[in-house]
């Protein structure tokens, strides 16, 4: 641990992983019932955010008229909690460094002297398709895996995701944040040469009580989605991996064994 | 859960995280305490085995003579296990989808109607990056990430990893177990157009007690691997991303802070 200020507190970036309480870490947990301050948004997931006592929570999630906090607010009240000397956990949906920001953080954190720590949590990239019966990789069939968001930072190049690149390595692609866009980056794979009939998951509110699953292939999963009003969070899943569900899903004891009867569409060996 | 035989057991493919004890999920510990048997190889980590008890603790990453166990005896192994109507805990190093031949697993045990649940682990693909400092995704730098094997299945094809496709996404790289093919990929890399000031960081025993970082550029990494005796079990971070740890180390308070005097050689921005 770095020698500093013994009156100024450390910042935890905790991250929660994908929703189910009992997959968030023993760390996690600990930090939750020691911490003074929880700095979170919406992404940890309602069974989360209910397990913290509402005395220690403050939502940078949205702020009064339904506005996003700016992510320099979050920042800023970060080093004020810590320099006032609490224990601050920012709870992060999934892992802190994956698309979540986190590295910002933790640079202005640094930068402002206040020690900090990471914690990782599970990305829902990862678990989201392995409760879904589906292997991220697999020794038969890909040999790379790749993360990526469908919701591209506005102010960044269009050309920021090379989708012909990712296409192009052949292993499975995540896509995280991605019902909205999910035409037009199916569209892109598609026109950079992906195959048609190579299977797609989507994976919504992944490891929550509610979680769905719906299955299909790159040029039919536009139209499962709309029929089955697939809506965010969810994750898509893209690759030989996503057909290998069908095969256990009969066994397979997650919660989303639960909603096998709600599967029945765009299955991805029809 | 499917309804099946009540008398045979559940398997349970759990993820143990990458190694630090704290970073296993509330679930996997859970279960490792209510289970019959669990199966394991020496990928966890010496700290999570040491917390099974050794009378349910089953070896099957080596025999006896030194070699490993083929997959075929832990498949079956697991089947037997469980339709004696034992609770088996197979317990598999980071996520056991990432790499983890947990594929195959899941899939014998659907084809002998055993039933199962996949419990997610953290992979050290992105915890063993981010309690180096390094956040896989960054908002200003990157929005893909890709995950690869080093050490690749030795009877595919030599080009079943694309690196020219992997450089052209202009993401972050994580290799798994590539401490000893570093000169061979970062050779692909580098003839695949890849910047030789390309930030590198090696990080070996990802929460382990005794982790290790190593940074560099993939002019140098290979260099710097050697000098610093990096070995396996190692992650290698390449991309923009890697230089953060430098702005942040000094806050950090995650074990590898206390391994910074160790960390002089081949920085990033030297």
């Amino acid at each position: 641990m770095p020698e500093g200020d013994p009156s100024v507190g450390t910042v935890y970036l905790v991250g929660s992983g994908p929703g189910d309480p009992e997959l968030m870490t023993v760390k996690a947990r600990r930090l939750l019932e020691e911490a003074d301050v929880v700095l979170h948004d919406k992404l940890p997931g309602p069974e989360i955010l209910g397990e913290i006592p509402e005395d220690k929570r403050e939502d940078v999630g949205k702020r009064a008229g339904g506005e996003w906090t700016p992510q320099e607010y979050t920042n800023k009240r970060l080093v004020e909690l810590a320099q006032e000397g609490n224990t601050v956990v920012r709870l992060k949906g999934g892992d802190p460094f994956v698309f979540g920001r986190g590295g910002e953080e933790m640079e202005h954190l640094a930068a402002n002297e206040i020690p900090f720590e990471v914690v990782p949590g599970i990305t829902s990239a990862i678990a989201g398709a392995g409760v879904a019966g589906i292997p991220v990789t697999h020794r038969d069939h890909v040999s790379s895996v790749s993360f990526v968001t469908g919701h591209e930072d506005p102010t960044k190049d269009e050309s920021a995701i090379d989708w012909e690149a990712l296409a192009a390595t052949g292993g499975t692609l995540v896509v995280l944040m991605g019902v909205g866009k999910l035409p037009l980056y199916t569209q892109a794979l598609l026109d950079a040469g992906m195959d048609p009939a190579t299977p797609v998951a989507l994976v919504e509110r992944a490891t929550w009580p509610n979680m769905r699953v719906a299955t299909g292939t790159m040029a039919t999963i536009v139209d499962v989605r709309d029929e089955r009003e697939i809506e965010p969070p969810a994750i898509t899943v893209i690759g030989e991996v996503a057909a290998t569900r069908e095969a256990v899903v009969e066994f397979l004891g997650n919660r989303t064994g639960e909603l096998a009867d709600h599967d029945g569409l765009g299955t991805t060996t029809e």
